[in-house]
């Protein structure tokens, strides 16, 4: 399928195609909420908002729409939505091809069709193609990389074509992909006649990498290569394209290239900085073509880079970015909770960005924070039933926060959606000889090994239980290693394998214990993850938190929500030693696990009328229930908070 | 002096006149400054704002020259704070008066002199008079009482006029303010031809009150009364008003008439709303009205006004109105450190509100607010040597929040200079055959009763130590009562009269000790007031104060600075049970009681790059040092917070 890994120095870990992989049990769930109801909410919307009347060119060109900035009226150097709907399609077709594996819809994928073909029919002569720079901007094309989205928008459809090819056999859309991807290469180069741009919206590096991979074309990833290498280099590209369309380089609504990470070459970075969905998508291009050429210096700043992240600026949810300002990141250790921006597409960004650091081989360090990111600030965007999306993933609400309807930037309802529905895709890492479980879970891998078809199940009711049992089914015995994820949240583990024990010691490097054996149909491997209650403690420099904890148990990240709870949030403390009992409700949002405890709400009837006095606080004792993050506001409208009072 | 208080039914107290009394000591050192330096930079900064070109009329009419909404252009319907210049001029003329009287200054004198010069041939034929509508916008004036502060200005300007007059003995300036309230008595009153407004900021109903004291005059008190009976009728006056210039009434700015309090007539108030300044104000004229009138009704509206700014909506510095917004309230609870606006104009409001509500008879109930707010959210806004001014006083800072030289909105720093020099206006109350002290501190009060003068002077370290010894001078004996206000933060307190020990519970009522008898030359009164170290707690819903304490000692509360403590104050906590000890610095800022003990801080060393943990916190003890809050930003900039943590 691929020519491009001949040249690797180290293993290369491949993530599994979503068809290869079936999920049951707590993802299973998902998948079947986006794949049965998502996926056509989301091309619903599309169709609504109006982005087909844009795409199609048998309708009249539609001009502009939505304004991003209202009221200043609109002018060339004015972003406006509409202009990444070609984006917001591409993660609609990718949610729809990836729901079409799991469960057959023919009306979806005769609509997906549709657009597929208005898209082939508006494409240009020369390869080029744009909803929004051949219909409603003509003449512009290629003249501001820097706000407008362009080849952003060509990374998702790119995105889109791979997924819907590997989902349908359907290889329509991805042949108009790859003739814009030429055309983008004729454009794009260090070749003296070519232009040195790159996007100020990154994508199109990873979905080149996508393309690449789907295709066996090394170019494409020469291509992405470029777009990373060229960034943040002086002379800057940003100022000579606002020179060239008369415009002064100063003239920039995010005053810094900070904005988007071009602020200095990709090498020489070292702070998470700017749009935080914007830098998911570069680490993620980044460790591609880390992974890819082997290339030591990318991995050098990648590792910076996830450290500043890890160790200042994310939140315990896997969320990041906690400002609106910027949808982005701002200064060390600021991470407010109620007003936290957390967007969705952030922490589905996070979950790109790690799993693609799995690229080089298991490592727990990035493994934790991907099953982070999923379990708690990513799915907390999808409501339960999927129909409903948050923007904004708060970690405290007074009861005013809730998942809307659509959004007029409508990037996270699809983001989510195609994240979810992909979920087979993070689980499993393939190298030449060997397999890497990264996340357990109810599910049925099939893959070959050493030109071996072998068929890998895993039993589990994870994330509610640390048992997980891997049973391997495969014709003839064939000797591979088999790497499993030890989580950094299980205080013990211990692993069976066919009946004998392993010492764990012995056989974990990097939060994996490695299995390297002649692997039979039949062999079972036990895995019992200690999922014990924790309390966590924030950095004394997180100002928001002090004084508080938060509870998590296995990868699951709690919370204290309204509806739960007999006092207002804020009353509420846990005292230091009191314990906390996880209990499976299984007639609670189909069924999760809550934990139940006591604990204390300060007394305000004794106040009576004052609002200062030397009597410290008086407390009572009383009963307390958290349960998952990510299932917050699926029942009745209240309060939420993560960060929990101790005292 | 005065003909108006014959028909009152109960006793009424009014403040001495700034002129009788001496401070010294605390109070003393703060006088000198403002009248040494902040009288003069007072006039100097209006002088360089160009105000008097805009009130000289032998000068160009200046036109616009300070739009408050930069960039939507000037229209009729915008306010530009240039339309309270002479509410500003009026302000800086009371604090020069009082600063004269405290020190001659020869050279202000005639500055101001030629201020009134202007202003009295400024004045029209009809007594009309303000700079804005006769200099900027001809022709348009009593069209906008909502927006515009017409009448604000004329209070301010017979404030000024009144304080002049009393420090000067020149009539000038009051003669003016005297045709140009005619001129309002004409304009607005129940007479059929008469306008029912009043203005959209309160401050004119107060002046007119002090007009009526100053000239004996009661028809400037019943115009008062007037503007506080209309406000809030229906039909809405300011609804009227829009309509007759044209506008649609809903067409307003600030949304609700809740913003300067006429959402329902003045009776039926019992929530404090809106701006918080204009609340103030009036309900310092209320309180001026129900104490000249022996006005129930009006009483138990301010009673439970009252009773909702003291019991959810006053910061513990006796700030006010927590939002930037509106300038003003919010929710019940709602007072946030960091972001409070919490203006000291508003707090200076709160003073002026407080101390008239003693005008009903001594109650510890007001005095001990005023008393709050005059030591701490108030004087806070003026530096120590009287020359940078704060407008917001939040109770928590990260080190960016400093004192300005001016500002384009300047109403504050002629409002903490005029409190600050008629200080002893709040010290005391007269009453026909009774004296309270409301405050303590080193002064002396000259005044008459039963038609003898009497000089009492009071000799104490008050606010740094609790002792107060007070002196008798009368030349004849003379029965009298003298009222001693027990402040509520004092856990104990002895009085002795003569060497006599008086049992405190059985002459104590409403917060006041009330010593009757006949007074000769030599008594002596001495009160001890335990002024120990408290730690504040906050009313449970205050959010924003959770796990965190205040620390009081006597009326002064403390806050922590960078520059006093070795960690970032985020990380230090105060131990539930640590000692604090007080100790006079002399060499700190004039010499301030700092109080010293031993906290813990959050060590961040052991965190090794980790964001999250489960182990909890570690500690070092380190020594913690507070000093006054009111004294905060003299120093070196830096961190400062009020609220500090516990546990």
């Amino acid at each position: 399928m691929t020519d491009v890994s001949s040249e690797k120095p180290r293993p290369l870990f491949r993530p599994l195609a979503v068809p290869q992989v079936d999920v049951r049990g707590f993802w299973g769930d998902r998948v079947d909420a986006v794949a049965s109801r998502t996926a056509d909410i989301l091309y619903q919307r599309c169709v609504d908002a109006g982005m087909l009347d844009q795409i199609n060119p048998d309708r009249p060109a539609p001009g502009v729409r939505i304004p991003f900035h209202v009221g200043e009226g609109f002018t060339a150097r004015t972003v406006t939505t509409q202009m990444f709907w070609d984006s917001d399609i591409g993660k609609t077709i990718e949610t729809a091809a990836y729901s079409l594996y799991r469960k057959p819809n023919p009306t979806l994928e005769a609509k997906i069709d549709a657009i597929v073909d208005m898209y082939a029919k508006l494409q240009q002569e020369d390869g080029y193609l744009s909803s929004w720079y051949q219909r409603v901007q003509p003449g512009l094309r290629w003249t501001n990389l820097r706000d407008c989205h362009e080849l952003y928008c060509a990374g998702h459809l790119i995105e889109g074509a791979v997924a819907y090819f590997q989902a349908t056999g359907k290889r329509k859309l991805l042949d108009v992909m790859c003739r814009y991807a030429d055309h983008i290469i004729a454009m794009f180069g260090p070749e003296l006649e070519k232009r040195k741009g790159y996007c100020g919206h990154e994508e199109i590096e990873l979905a080149l990498v996508k393309l690449a991979r789907a295709t066996g074309n090394r170019k494409y990833l020469d291509l992405a290569k470029y777009f990373i290498d060229e960034r943040g280099r002086s002379p800057h590209y940003f100022d000579q394209e606002a020179r060239a369309r008369g415009a002064d380089p100063k003239d920039f609504h995010f005053k810094t290239y900070q904005y988007n990470q071009s602020h200095k070459p990709v090498r020489e970075q070292d702070k998470v900085v700017g749009h935080a969905v914007r830098a998911m998508y570069l680490y993620s291009g980044m460790a591609d073509i880390a992974t890819e050429y082997g290339d030591e210096s990318l991995l050098v700043s990648l590792d910076r880079l996830w450290d500043d992240l890890n160790a200042k600026n994310l939140y315990v949810t896997g969320a990041l970015g906690p400002s609106k300002q910027n949808e982005g990141f701002t200064c060390d250790y600021d991470l407010p909770n109620e007003s936290a921006y957390a967007e969705t597409c952030a922490a589905v960004g996070l979950v790109f960005w790690s799993s693609r650091m799995l690229g080089m081989g298991p490592n727990a360090r990035y493994a934790d924070v991907m099953e982070r990111a999923l379990y708690n600030g990513s799915i907390s965007g999808l409501s339960q039933e999927g129909s409903l999306f948050f923007y904004e993933n708060p970690l405290r609400s007074h009861g005013d926060h809730h998942r809307w309807v659509w959004h007029r930037c409508p990037c996270c309802p699809p983001n989510v959606g195609r994240m979810v529905a992909a979920i087979g895709g993070y689980m499993y890492g393939l190298a030449d000889d060997a397999i890497a479980i990264h996340l357990y879970g109810d599910s049925t891998a099939r893959f070959e090994i050493g030109g071996r078809a072998v068929r890998l199940k895993q039993t589990s009711r994870y994330p509610w239980d640390g048992a997980v049992e891997i049973t391997f089914d495969l014709e003839t015995p064939t000797r591979f290693g088999v790497y499993l994820r030890i989580p950094g949240w299980s205080r013990s583990a211990s692993l069976q394998v066919t009946g004998a024990p392993i010492d764990l010691a012995d056989v974990t490097r990097d939060g994996y214990a490695l299995v390297e054996r002649e692997w039979k149909a039949g062999d079972v491997v036990r895995l019992a993850l200690e999922m014990a209650v924790e309390r966590l403690y924030a950095h004394p420099d997180v100002k928001a938190d002090f004084g508080r904890v938060a509870l998590m148990r296995g990868p699951l990240v709690y919370c204290l929500e309204g509806v739960d709870n007999p006092a207002p949030l804020h009353r509420i403390r846990l005292p230091v030693g009191a314990e906390l009992t996880p209990r499976f409700a299984d007639d609670l949002l189909g069924g999760i696990v809550v934990l139940e405890g006591s604990a204390e709400a300060e007394r305000v009837e004794d106040w009576s009328g004052a609002l200062y006095r030397t009597d410290p606080p008086r407390w009572d004792a009383v009963p307390l229930k958290a349960a998952p993050y990510f299932a917050w506001d699926n029942r009745e409208p209240g309060e939420m908070e993560v960060w929990v009072r101790e005292g």
